[in-house]
């Protein structure tokens, strides 16, 4: 299988790391050749034919900063457009005002014959309907299982693991970085300002922790997790978004705040008082989400949120995905490989 | 999709009715019809070859308490041997002894050309590597996602929702009934006897609980979480096993006592001290499991038990992951449908 990196911070670097440790156990274990034929960063792409070795790209990364200082760079939608991958990995920062430039990254993909695995959430919170109705249209398969929860397998867990059961909702906790905030807040009564540097300090928090504090990215994962679950069409102005920079409701001993997103009665991001027994009630950087099944009651699911490594991880289990689906694809069509 | 149900007590008849409920559902989203052409319990079994409406086989067993007393029923491997189901579902009681009669009504399923799905631990715990090998020699399929923690998909969870990432091993609470009653006993100082009591009245503990409560029920669990995820050969006499019943260390407010199934260093159950704050630290009849993932860290699955519903309702996902794997089977022979 052909792959082209879009994005060398720290998903893309981790992902082409792991690519290459995976190599002989995905061989052996699935039957897929992996192989990364271009990497690119916001200075363009290094494209070989014959495949690239990661220390080479990593350490040019690592020391000089962009891809240009150290390789003949071509630009980046020249080389998406060229069509030379099986499939195109989107993992540049998410922007959730026109999710550019990732939107056009996955649009050309597709219309050049690339299938894409994306862990940017920002084309698929504003246009995850249009997105999957152009690689339908044109036989090809969008994955994206590292939008929500890299490290842990939200969006397989609900459609793989509970596939013949009835989801009737779900709710949880789906930004690490304002969940360990919040948990300062309320078990050490912390100040925000407080609570927002050490978070900066560890690495939790980034140098614009917006997005994170006042709901956006916990709605974004909303809305990608509600239309997977539920085969809906919803965008990010569908949610009811508040964050936990406004008053945060006093509770007594028994009980915890959260910031919960929520699938039901209609999607909506808020502060909410649960027990303090709630399997939801978990502290730190971890992501938690309940799932409602009507023949099994309750289900939670609990792990980290980002990270690089984390989030590569969860194209790892796209590419098998990716494999399985387009295997059948082509035996349907009466060939007997693929790749 | 012709199912045979060996075992109509809660998890068989529950199964009938979600069967039926579900019809609509399963033919639309999966493209299965789904049709019961014979329920066996101990007195025999009715077959009819144009499938079995639940309410009268459901009201004779309710009221009259064996099929045999409201049918013409002929015997169980009989029924089983004439090979007329794609799959039999095997949910009589567990018997770690020699797993009877469910081992034999296994294997001869499977000789007879029906693929199999069972509930039923002991045959898996007991013969689960003889009982694959079987199976796979006759291109037959054997699932059995109701054996662990029927209402949490910890089955399908490991090979499913984390398929592309590595799993390094895995610790966790197998068995509602113990903990419900440990969490009695450290929680809320009740004797032993007290809380098997209550849990007897609650319809939580059996009449005879000694295999949930020396650790016996975790340990087969254990087994088969083993071989699936490490596609392994165990089996029950390989497991280090201790229960609740022995002296129940003191422990600190910050921590608490469980009794944890565990992958490693050597397949074990016995009690442990964890963190009160550690996920797995879940009360009631609750089951949990820590998955530790090399890319992920530890991802944790929570949800319930055992029970007839639920049980059932693990027994729906193993019916679409039959017809997933018979359909590439068939695709990879030519045909282009099945069912």
């Amino acid at each position: 299988m052909r792959i082209g990196i879009i994005g060398y911070g720290s998903v893309g670097s981790a992902l082409h790391q792991l690519i290459y440790e995976r190599a002989w156990d995905f061989k052996n274990r699935y039957g897929l050749v992996l192989q990364v034929v271009f990497v690119c960063d916001r200075s363009g792409c290094v494209y070989r034919e014959g495949g690239i070795n990661p220390s080479e790209t990593l350490s040019v990364k690592k020391s000089l900063k962009t891809l240009s200082s150290g390789f003949n760079v071509e630009p980046v939608l020249e080389t998406i457009k060229k069509g030379v991958v099986d499939v195109a990995v989107e993992c540049t920062p998410a922007n959730f005002v026109n999710a550019e430039p990732a939107y056009t990254h996955i649009i050309e993909a597709l219309k050049n014959g690339s299938n894409v695995i994306t862990t940017n959430k920002g084309p698929m919170a504003l246009y995850m309907p249009t997105i999957l109705e152009e690689a339908d249209s044109r036989g090809l398969v969008v994955l994206y299982s590292g939008t929500v929860g890299g490290g842990t397998p939200f969006i397989y867990f609900a459609d793989k693991a509970l596939k013949g059961n009835k989801i009737e909702s779900f709710r949880g906790i789906l930004n690490g970085t304002s969940n360990f905030i919040l948990s300062k807040i309320i078990n050490e009564g912390s100040s925000m300002e407080d609570a927002l540097f050490e978070a900066k300090k560890l690495g939790i928090a980034e140098a614009d922790p917006t997005l994170d504090l006042n709901g956006t990215d916990s709605a974004a994962k909303l809305v990608i997790l509600l239309n997977h679950v539920f085969e809906d069409k919803y965008t990010l102005k569908d949610v009811e978004i508040s964050g936990i920079e406004k008053d945060i409701p006093e509770v007594d001993s028994h009980h915890t705040v959260k910031l919960i997103a929520s699938s039901t009665p209609n999607p909506h991001v808020s502060l909410e008082i649960i027990p303090r027994d709630d399997p939801l009630n978990i502290d730190g950087t971890y992501n938690a989400v309940e799932f409602k099944v009507e023949e099994l009651g309750s289900v939670y699911l609990i792990g980290k949120g980002a990270g690089g490594r984390e989030t590569a991880g969860a194209v790892m289990r796209d590419l098998v995905e990716l494999k399985n689906r387009l295997q059948i694809q082509y035996l349907r069509k009466g060939y007997s490989h693929i790749f």
